[in-house]
């Protein structure tokens, strides 16, 4: 049954990216628009792939070195050339997940506007081709990477544990590069953001997107290269580590050691002679994200809307209708693969124990999406309150998002302590890996609705920009708004998924070490030993470091972007001639301007140095991913390795690794989940304005003093939910892969 | 040798007790000055007393309830009334620390006011003996109460593990009356701060300290019961805490279990016959704090300045003396206490040991303290930073503030970690504690630092609101000022000591739970089990609700405040009057203005009903301090007691408190020094306005436009460093106090 699997898996992958080839196509096929909108989104794809560019010559440099290393390093003995080898397949694969996403992004953008000229429902269904494309394209190319890698590997003769320690470089890869694209990304997109709207928004009174304002072009490549490309290495490397995770510990059923520490090969831990090969527990991880990309894409073909129709709900029946088939499937195939129950080290497993511990996953996630959802959603009882205290001011909108964020980790948290025990009480450390994959198998389907989400802003955008009628615009923020309650359950997923895969590779880090060392007695990480306390403390403080890092990262590249607005407002007579006559007739329809304010106006139109800009949010977002994306790949190394070499034994670097991992994990999943929702909470705070709030009994609206308080609050989020909250959940999954990775050479 | 010591130790208690009566009786003794401050200095008095009534009424049913509960637990078998008394005697002496501090407060800060008419230097003698006042009762009380527990318990003839139990309860009842002082305290003087600022400051445009404020009165009196009355108890439980632990991991060299699991009385560890009877161990802790008294006390003589001189100096030389003293002392102390080696559990002790980890500890605090003037003394890169951001806006200057507060964990953190492995490598378990107890031992003068800082700041409150000449509030304002530096290393040593005390009462968790289960297996707790990680990161996650518990709680209160102001400016017409007139007036001296107008003012003094607004904060900070003070104290019990009584065995229960405990002690260290220092950081970017900054070359002052920006920033920390970031410092203590008590009954 294995070896047909395993010939199986490739295939689906396969399949998944030839869906993308075909509605890529089909993306490409639809029409663009007048010229205006054709300019425009050129010159977003351009930008968008500009950064691109920019980002993979110094990640190549990065995946080079990294890849030479390993290859040296000798961890494997004799495969560590190909260690290195998988390192840069998983690099490029994530890249490459980011690449498709980006260039369909940027193509279904001006195409979502241009149907949204003529209906809803055709907009909806440009918008979510583009994310499809998307979203298969992540799955297709994780599961085609890992699949014909575990086939050529396993192909070579290898013992299983070797063929896993190789395959776990694909991995390593695959985070590193998602670390570097969601920093790098979530830089660029608030540079632009914050630069566009305090000077063009608060300092020069233009309108969002408005294509006087020099930065709008970046702000709207922001939105792609964070939003698209940013999420896509994400959920790659996500979805990639919890497979790896489950098959580093389905590999421990069929390796143990004998008393003196030796390894025994095809020692099962259950009755020989069962059918069942142990392999079985190996492949299910994968065989489930394969059946995954089916649903996903039998889902996609319901995500449809007639006129008048509600597009929420065709979110929704293409989504639940997947994940409904997923979770009957999911049963059927647990029950295939694995046999009806075995044990092995005291525990007594069971295919009924797997299945209940993927449906604590499952509802974990859910919960702490609907939590997530309260917490941050329009009119909920907790932004409310943030809208409240915006009454006396900034100063009190600030304290309330914070203490609505901080407030907000304290279910999610418990949610997942129940999730954690009760899928490791029905099949163990297993149980926890295989929650997280039963999390993320439908990767597919909802990282499309998640990727059509900034596809409609940015078509949005350009409706704005090419001076479209309001009703385009109205047509596209309804398409956005509708993807949120959806996202918001992804979201969910995203952080509950994190944890648990953090604590399957964490686990599967113990025990390859314990397998790469024969004679080791690391039997515990004892959190009494001051030493793995002290680890603990700099693993805990390495979140809070790294979110200031990217928050100070943002402040500057912002001020970059600032001053050069600055500039080419006072430079660029024609932008400066047009600013005032905007000023001079503030509050006129544009209709009842003079003929030669008019004039003035149009005369500036296409003057601002868009270019200039992208240039400099590039440059600046380039420069500051470096150093945050090096201390988590470095600080794991540096803490394993150091003990040994001071002569102070491995086993001890090994540990107080582990107190790394166990600290970096509490406060990394803690502090993603605090700014995520103090973030989100801001943000939909001011949102609440803008369709009008009661305060004690009073209406206030857009442009009153108490929504200008929750605008202070909305740019204080924006670098909390866009750049450090999601890169902290790729953050402590990178820093859990490379301890795997270097686990034999401690 | 032991014997004699026991009845020396109170004796040094009693003898600073003494102390403090007689420096008590001097403050006393100076003048008040005019009516008027009298009157405002009668005001204040009365209104923190009223605080500490109801306080200390909702107290004494939490008190006797929980010392029931303790007296019928059976924790100790035949002892466990004793526990409860323990626990009541705790809670007396900690609420009696914040008595007398307050009291001397109270009276201090009016003749100091007078004071300051004549001059710096005597201003100086009067704030500071203040401050010696509380500083040396709380050591006093300390040692006193701690002292003749384990004179009276070991008269008893009972075994040192058991006096160590029973004594344990005078620590739990210090901790939780200092959470409840500490919680309840902060939201008092924040709800007060920031209620007067926003109604009286912002809207109606008075200065601060104006007698128009009707929160004016309880602005200072939260100045009182936060800053005096919260820091005294806290610190009297930190005193406690680290003696405590220190004791019960010393009396692990006298009780070992022998190969059944039966406790061996008497079992030194080391060659018999010696001199040393292990019981030193015990003892040195109380010993080293008894000398740390006579110290202090010592130092306060040299705390003098002549006309002209440095009172940053002056304090300098009384700190710097004793702790010179101190260190020399400390090392023949050990010396003497210890014998040259030892051995026990495979561990080599040695008394050099012992002492070098109390140089590591001191050097940690210190290191810490110097990090934390870094990230927040006036003028430093990291606050010039925050000012540089204030420049466009007050979103900016929130998130340098938020990043400089998170990147400010990092070096504290990393300086933790070499003061745990230092400590634990020279001396074991035995010297983390004995390295907090070193920080510790010089708290009466370090205490009477820090307290002269609020004492001084009333001064000047009192200054302003009785109309004195300018030069008074500059005296005071000076003083104030300097002892800043001062105070910093002393938050160095809070947290330092709080983190290192943690872990000491962890490891006498473990060591208490082991004896009080002779067959019980908890030789560690293992990170690698999901049930330990979940208990972690629920844990973890407590900081975080904690700190969002007493945010929103200082935001309810504020409110409330507000609205009272509002009230009383709305329905008194002659504040009404004079508010009109001010504004008409405005910017003109009140010499200037019309004689009508200044009559009108008059009429308004003493209108204002500041009774009203100290009802309402001290109803608020009492009714909102009960949430989360519980919050600290069930969960341990909860978590540890629930699996027992599901039936999965007590040692997973004891392993899951350990790991909740792991949880609460890393994020709560974090979040203290990040919430402490963003909070520090905000508050003197903005005091540096008030002398005038240079951005970008150019020079902005009070009043300009960035400068509104800091003042945002400064209300968002001032919750932070004020209520959340130092009561988390108790609350991780208190868990593990609770845990240690509950010990014997998992």
């Amino acid at each position: 049954m294995g070896s047909s699997i395993t010939m199986i898996v490739p295939i689906v992958g396969v399949l998944a990216l030839l869906f993308t080839f075909w509605k890529s196509a089909w993306v490409s096929k639809q029409e663009v628009g007048t010229e205006r909108m054709a300019g425009i989104a050129k010159n977003i794809a351009d930008g968008a792939m500009a950064f691109l560019k920019a980002e993979y010559r110094v990640l190549a440099i990065f995946v080079i070195a990294v890849a030479i290393l390993l290859a040296v390093s000798g961890n494997t003995a004799d495969s560590s050339p190909l260690v290195g080898l998988s390192f840069v397949i998983g690099a490029i694969c994530s890249a490459l997940a980011g690449f498709i996403g980006m260039k369909v992004a940027t193509k279904a953008n001006v195409r979502t506007t241009h149907a949204a000229r003529t209906s809803l429902g055709r907009a909806l269904e440009v918008a979510f081709a583009g994310g499809a494309v998307m979203g298969l394209g992540v799955v297709g190319l994780g599961v085609l990477g890992l699949g014909s890698l575990f086939l050529i590997y396993s192909g070579l003769g290898w013992e299983i544990n070797k063929v896993i320690t190789v395959i776990t470089g694909f991995s390593f890869g695959a985070s590193s590069i998602a670390l570097f694209a969601r920093v790098g990304g979530g830089i660029y997109t608030k540079a632009a953001d914050v630069g566009a709207d305090l000077v063009g928004k608060v300092e020069a009174g233009i309108p969002e997107d408005h294509p006087l304002n020099p930065a709008t072009i970046a702000d709207n490549v922001g939105d792609n290269v964070g939003d698209v490309a940013g999420m896509g290495a994400d959920l790659f490397e996500s979805y990639v580590g919890s497979i790896i995770g489950t098959m580093v510990l389905g590999a421990a059923f069929i390796l143990t050691k004998d008393a003196n520490g030796g390894i025994l090969t095809g020692a099962l831990g259950f009755e020989q002679g069962n059918d069942f090969s142990g392999l079985n527990a190996v492949l299910l991880p994968l065989v489930l994200a394969g059946f995954g990309i089916l649903t996903s894409i039998f889902g996609t073909f319901f995500v449809k809307v007639k006129e008048g129709g509600n597009p929420q709900k065709a979110l929704n029946m293409g989504e639940f209708l997947s994940s409904g088939i997923m979770l009957v499937a999911t049963y059927f195939i647990v029950k295939w693969m694995l046999p009806e129950t075995w044990s092995m080290g005291g525990f007594e497993y069971s295919s009924t124990g797997v299945f209940v511990a993927v449906i604590f996953g499952l509802m974990g996630g859910l919960f702490i999406g609907m939590i997530t959802e309260y917490y941050t959603g329009t009119g909920t009882k907790p932004v409310q309150s943030i809208v409240d205290q915006s009454i006396t001011g900034s100063a009190t909108n600030i304290i309330a998002g914070l203490g609505v964020g901080m407030q907000s980790t304290a279910i999610p948290i418990l949610i997942l302590a129940v999730a954690i025990v009760g899928s490791y009480s029905f099949a163990g450390l297993y149980g926890i890996a295989i929650a997280a994959v039963g999390m993320l198998s439908n990767t597919g389907i909802q990282l499309a609705v998640d990727a059509y989400g900034p596809i409609s802003d940015n078509a949005g955008g350009i409706a704005e920009m090419a001076n479209l009628p309001k009703e385009v615009r109205g047509r596209t923020d309804k398409l956005d708004a509708v993807g949120n309650t959806t996202a918001a359950i992804g979201k969910g997923f995203a952080i509950g998924s994190a944890a648990l895969t953090a604590l399957a590779l964490f686990a599967a880090f113990i025990t390859a070490y314990n397998l790469s060392h024969p004679n080791a007695q690391l039997v515990s990480i004892d959190i009494t030993s001051p030493y793995v306390m002290a680890a603990m403390f700099v693993g805990g403080m390495l979140p809070f470091l790294f979110s200031a890092l990217s928050m100070g990262a943002v402040g500057r590249a912002a001020m970059d972007m600032i001053q050069e607005v600055r500039r080419q407002f006072k430079d660029i007579p024609e932008l400066k001639a047009a600013l005032a006559v905007m000023r001079k007739n503030d509050g006129k329809e544009f209709a009842d301007w003079n003929a030669a304010d008019q004039k003035t106006f149009d005369a500036a139109d296409g003057k601002a140095e868009y270019g200039k800009c992208v240039e400099i949010s590039t440059a600046a977002s380039i420069r500051e991913m470096v150093r945050p994306g090096l201390l988590a790949v470095l600080v794991p190394v540096v803490v394993g390795l150091t003990p040994g070499l001071l002569g102070l034994g491995s086993e001890l670097g090994a540990k107080m690794l582990g107190g790394l991992l166990a600290g970096v994990t509490v406060t990394g999943v803690l502090m993603a989940i605090f700014q995520s929702n103090a973030g989100g909470a801001w943000d939909n705070a001011k949102k609440m304005f803008e369709e009008g709030v009661s305060i004690n009994g009073q209406m206030y609206y857009k442009g009153s003093e108490p929504h200008k308080a929750t605008v202070v609050g909305d740019t204080v989020g924006d670098p909390f939910k866009d750049t450090s909250g999601p890169s902290l959940n790729i953050l402590l999954k990178l820093m859990s892969v490379v301890a795997l990775v270097i686990a034999p050479l401690l």
